[in-house]
């Protein structure tokens, strides 16, 4: 389907509308529909070029195991950078103006924390687009996928201590006695805000292997952090209601960009996202998060992505045997899914420690150990991954349908981080 | 050739002593040594993944025809980056020092200016890095080559606005009569300024094909606006100082990752530097420019690439046959390199206009026009590149012998700019 000119001319009619009209966010809107736009258009004029550059990969669920393109990410990543450099201007638009009419140039007015911010939250993320396109070339080690978003969380990170330097927490009540009501906790708060943007950026491209569900998983949150900033703008006070206007400005040209996106790559796939997408998409949500001080919050809506991580553990850190891809199998006569397995038969397949782990996660209902009938040694075990969870609990089932339970989960842990925000947390603080 | 780790050690060592000494442009200098060092490290390491990801392209002026990496650019512009990301706190030290010693956080005293110079100017860099990467890995139209230089320099024109605004020119004095002694360009200068961008972002492009030669120019126009900060740190008044020393901590770097980089690329290369270099360097230098208030300066050191733009200029917007390729040809029995030409006698290979610019290079001896014997029309003419230019005015000759000639044509064009800008000036101004 190619979206016609005329509907980009309606477009940028109204954007000139709005540009007179100067509401940022109205303006915000519109450069993210255009952008959306152009990325559905932008999509299939790449294809042949990333195929040509054999930035492709083969879709191992499918029957007839097409070659489709990778990275396509880079692409929806390239419209949104654009976006956001066109968008700069429009929240200082006032200052110009006030500029322009012949007052002198007034730099003690003009909001500089929040221009740094700007241009600090771009820079992070344009950085992990480099490094996502770059693994997607090169396949990075994983010491190179975690310094690079350390360092690239720097300029974020100058940027919260120049305008903010808040680094104190609000100890919840329980916890008062001991601790008292606040807690400084200088540097150590630098480090947690670090670590939150090496988690997000992971995280996605952790919880992911099926069609639709890197992007899919994406939107959830990012539409569910733009309905908590509305919540804020409703209802807020000034320093709340600029971190969230702040937030909408980056998310919702990121949902643009990301539909059409999810509409190549949803079930049956023409395109790959590739790497460059999750870690965009993961900065862009730690940016929101760090520079509009809601990192907890933000947190709340990873649940599935944090439950993911923590139950990868063991297989991460070789506790227990790790194959190198962990994806879920694919069973070419019913066209179903199933669950794959590790095999715990190989020498040093299980460590101490891993041994006591996998008692807990039986014992605990979360894997599902096969035994030898004889020996009663343990035979193999599903891979800790919540898609493969899935499939020893529902059983074997389509790409299409994992895929929409996958994305219905990550709706409805929105809903509880939404119920654990602002009731639960009444009981605490 | 592996740098020992010692050497790491007593850089690390040296490092931690200026730290406490808290001079900026020392830490600078350092953390430049030890990028380079990495950078040398590093090279070698990516040149496997580079192959198998087949980013490698021929070296066409050799006998075996060799497979090289390409894009190693990437790997400097990747230390580069994580150097400049870490050097962003050095230059506020003194008020983070006054921070922590127990006053509160002075917004005021933070020289907010600076801080959103620095980062402006990182992000326009990394924008050209990932431009620079997809080129390499997917070959950009013309088209996308210009448009997203101009956008990744918008955020560098924002800063410029809401830190300094000056949009005047001062005339030269043979001019004043007409135009007074100041212009105020307004929006144009803005303009003008984009320009510079785009400029400097394809030109060290357009000005290469042989082993050492993109890096070489690179980092002689570097230490040549290296030679010029230093001339205003030791000379100036404090808004220059400031601005040069700015100029610095982005060069130093630069340079210091360059090196190793030229080291693997010099004749005979054992890695190609690829866009992402060329885009890099060119977006680096446009940033110095730019933010430091030295613009026309900069483009004297540029000479060489004007020149060459300029004379490409009839082949590039077609009124001369251009060929897909206008590399010097490549002699294998005598090892030489010769002018390439463009077969003229093709169907519309000159148009109307094109003849009358063959007839002026003609004139000016710019061009070797080979004629037919018979019709005295005209058969083909070398490519308009200034490689050509000086294969015909001089001679086939041997690719390290032109490397090191157009090496000393910039360094002789960087005397002549430096001539211009404190001898000549004083004429005009």
């Amino acid at each position: 389907m190619v979206v016609p000119t005329w509907i980009y001319l309606i477009v940028l009619f109204g954007l000139s509308i709005l540009t007179i009209l100067r509401e940022p966010i109205y303006i915000c809107i519109l450069a993210a529909i255009l952008a959306g736009l152009a990325t559905h258009k932008l999509i299939p004029s790449f294809k042949p070029q990333l195929i040509k550059a054999r930035l492709c990969g083969t879709d191992m669920h499918k029957k007839d195991k097409r070659l489709l393109p990778e990275a396509v990410g880079v692409v929806s990543g390239m419209s949104y950078i654009v976006c956001l450099c066109l968008l700069i201007p429009f929240p200082f638009v006032k200052w110009f103006l006030n500029e322009k009419n012949g007052s002198q140039l007034n730099q003690e007015e003009f909001p500089h924390h929040k221009f740094e911010e700007f241009i600090a939250g771009i820079l992070s993320i344009v950085s992990m687009l480099f490094l996502g396109i770059i693994d997607d070339v090169l396949n990075l080690r994983w010491r190179q996928k975690l310094l690079f978003p350390t360092i690239a969380t720097l300029p974020l990170l100058m940027v919260y201590i120049v305008s903010y330097g808040v680094t104190t927490i609000v100890v919840p009540i329980p916890l008062r006695p001991i601790f008292g009501r606040i807690i400084e906790l200088g540097p150590l708060y630098y480090i947690y805000m670090g670590m939150v943007a090496v988690f997000c950026t992971n995280a996605i491209n952790i919880h992911a292997g099926i069609n639709g569900l890197e992007v899919g998983q994406s939107i959830v949150i990012a539409l569910s952090i733009i309905i908590n900033d509305f919540h804020f703008l409703l209802t807020g006070a000034q320093p709340a209601v600029e971190a969230h206007t702040f937030s909408l400005f980056f998310l919702i040209p990121f949902v643009a960009v990301s539909i059409p996106l999810l509409w190549y790559n949803w079930y049956p796939s023409e395109v790959f996202v590739g790497d460059s997408f999750c870690y965009f998409a993961g900065m862009t949500f730690a940016v929101v998060g760090i520079l509009g001080h809601f990192s907890k919050t933000l947190l709340l809506f990873f649940i599935p992505q944090i439950f993911n991580f923590l139950y990868s553990c063991p297989q991460i850190f070789k506790l227990v045997e790790c194959p190198r891809h962990r994806l879920p199998g694919y069973d070419e006569k019913n066209n179903k899914l199933y669950a794959s397995r590790a095999d715990l038969t190989l020498p040093g397949a299980v460590s101490k420690y891993g041994k006591i782990i996998l008692k807990i996660f039986e014992f605990l209902r979360l894997v599902d150990i096969e035994y030898d009938e004889k020996t009663k040694e343990m035979k193999s075990v599903n891979n800790f991954t919540l898609l493969n969870l899935f499939l020893i609990k529902f059983g074997p089932r389509s790409e299409k349908n994992l895929a929409y339970m996958m994305i219905l989960v990550q709706i409805l842990s929105s809903a509880l981080a939404f119920f654990i925000r602002y009731k639960l947390v009444d009981l605490v603080y």
